[in-house]
């Protein structure tokens, strides 16, 4: 299929990005935050799996592509501005590279960070 | 509460922001995307309501300010790198500008957008 028309839509930031948010498409849960570079949203929209742009790593990142834990894309959603794209995937094994299965596993609590979720890997072992 | 610990603790971008993600603690919905700059999240923090920075306006922005559509906060989670912020909120009438009640009302299907709700309310009598 050609998604330049869904690509030339997609207003990306004066970096070249636009905001990816991946939601599990089990429960909903948000996995992570993630930004994608027009080949990254490309690769994504072709499937199967998720692509990103790392900002730290300023690479091209094939989501998975050293732990394995590669995300499915299920259902793909844009929003009114065209500046942010929610992707629902099914998740293998965990989105965090330190273990939890979403990357938001600390709630603030009166004030502090708790930790609200168990590790489901060790990433000693994985990276 | 004094949050500067926390707020000491976020990364901000170059341009001083980080991403916010607000999801309804109802269904888990995610609702919308937005930037926080320090101010933003401090008051985010302290509540009851979500304050922005607007990227677009370049201006500090109490949601719901203008439309009454505020979104009381519920519960407030942090990354992996702390440079994104997930907030769970009891939504007003919409998340969205356009009428919807999430920003994410455009599913893509068969290499097309495809809105997939409602409208809730009718923006030109509302702005």
């Amino acid at each position: 299929m050609n998604y330049d028309e869904i690509l030339d839509q997609v207003k990306f930031d004066d970096k070249g990005l636009v905001t990816a948010i991946v939601q599990d498409i089990e429960n909903n849960e948000v996995l992570m935050v993630a930004y994608m570079n027009r080949d990254a949203l490309k690769a994504t929209l072709e499937g199967p799996h998720t692509n990103f742009w790392s900002r730290s790593r300023q690479k091209y990142w094939v989501k998975g592509e050293s732990s394995g834990h590669t995300q499915e894309v299920k259902e793909i959603y844009v929003d009114c501005d065209v500046d942010a794209i929610l992707i629902k995937v099914k998740q293998n094994v965990a989105a965090c590279h330190v273990g939890h299965r979403s990357c938001f596993y600390r709630k603030l609590e009166d004030g502090k960070l708790k930790i609200i979720s168990e590790p489901v890997f060790d990433p000693k072992e994985k990276y």
